[in-house]
């Protein structure tokens, strides 16, 4: 028996998200379809976390185990034969014996693209977000100050999630704006410990708020003294945010 | 009563084409429905030409007739109101009288996209052709060559299609190869004053099989004397496909 790591990237658009469930298509189904094909066995494939409908991922780990000798290079390539074209497999690595794609991650790093002015490209309509006039980065930039370091995200939890603790550590929180094809893009970077069911979706909704001058930067304090969902912006929609990269202690070579 | 032109843009991925038909969604049908909603009209909006399924256009051509008095700008703003987010109303211009979309065309530019090498990048599985190897650029731009000019392109019409006359002018047929974000790209740009049915794609299917060394540059010659589409090489799949500009007279303003 041999313990795995996976690196996968998927488009979102087109399934239910990661978990599998009764109705509609999801990321983890395919990947589990795939790997029977590839290999005669039925395996259960654990991501670091479960992704929404419609979110993307670059860098989605999963983790399983295996009876197959098949090599990981060629792993690699069976499974992308099988797969549709939305998801990829990017790396197929030998894992420490037990090694658990969820309660081994010790950080994970998020992106959410959002286009902003009086046009958005359509060719971007599935993968960003369109706030249809223009954003103050700097007064952005200055709440995403205030929310790196270690807090009580419970403002930012959606509402009725349940989970041990709400403090998480942000290590960086970036916004950089860039102008591609005549269009303005902006893109919100957020690598922390963990982060909390819809926490990145409501930070980037609360940022936007910021930015549109509707309030100061010092509003995102605010809201964390509250503790309370009801306090802080609107939640960014899925099609923006993308899983970049999770990271684990016995994978450092990567980074 | 006013003569319009509109110029429109869509991702062709979640249409059977261009053109109204019974079943399945269209680009035309969403737009009409748009006119309809924004002036109360029941418009019959034409187009340079009809894209199939999957196709995109950057730039296609609309012509239009109305009794709205709604001004361009408005008209624009409104149309992008009520069209779904993967097609966009580019532009409303005021046209000269019996202005027609197809009769009056000039000259359209195309543009396939293609991706080659070991792996591909997801987030261009619906907007480029995978061709999973290297391509010999040098060779499809020797082949290229032999196109450009007035010819005969009986062989790179769909079998079936019925036209008065199947001689054309390529005025323009480019290959460059670019890296983006570790992949790399080809984008096959053709200039012409019209193109029969399937043509863009027949031209880029046997460029393929040359670049890939299958065939010699002098091939398309050869295809060009026999004037049967069983001589060319196969059709390269619609999502690659781009209308990225359609010319008229009327207009020589945005050249």
């Amino acid at each position: 028996m041999r313990f795995l790591k996976l690196t996968i990237a998927y488009h979102g658009g087109n399934y239910a998200g990661w978990q599998i469930q009764p109705n509609g298509n999801t990321v983890q189904a395919e990947l589990e379809s795939a790997w029977t094909q590839v290999t005669g066995e039925q395996a259960r494939i654990v991501a670091s976390g479960r992704t929404d409908a419609g979110v993307h991922a670059l860098g989605q780990v999963c983790s399983l185990t295996t009876s197959s000798s098949l090599d990981t290079q060629t792993l690699c390539r069976a499974l992308n034969a099988k797969l549709p074209d939305d998801i990829r497999t990017l790396n197929v690595q030998t894992a420490p014996v037990n090694f658990h794609a969820i309660r081994d991650s010790i950080a994970k790093t998020y992106r959410y693209q959002i286009q902003t002015g009086a046009t958005f490209d359509l060719f971007q309509h599935d993968r960003c977000w369109f706030v249809p006039r223009s954003l103050e980065i700097l007064e952005m930039t200055e709440a995403a100050g205030h929310l790196v370091g270690k807090h009580d995200f419970a403002s930012f939890q959606a509402s009725g999630a349940v989970t041990k603790t709400t403090v998480r550590t942000i290590y960086r929180l970036d916004i950089r704006q860039t102008n591609e094809r005549e269009f303005n893009n902006i893109a919100i970077t957020i690598r922390g410990d963990g982060f909390l069911y819809n926490m990145v979706r409501n930070i980037v909704g609360t940022l936007v708020e910021i930015g549109k001058g509707k309030r100061q930067p010092s509003w995102v304090l605010s809201i964390m003294e509250k503790n309370d969902r009801n306090f802080a912006g609107p939640t960014a929609p899925a099609h923006g945010l993308y899983l970049v990269d999770v990271e684990y202690e016995a994978f450092d070579d990567n980074r």
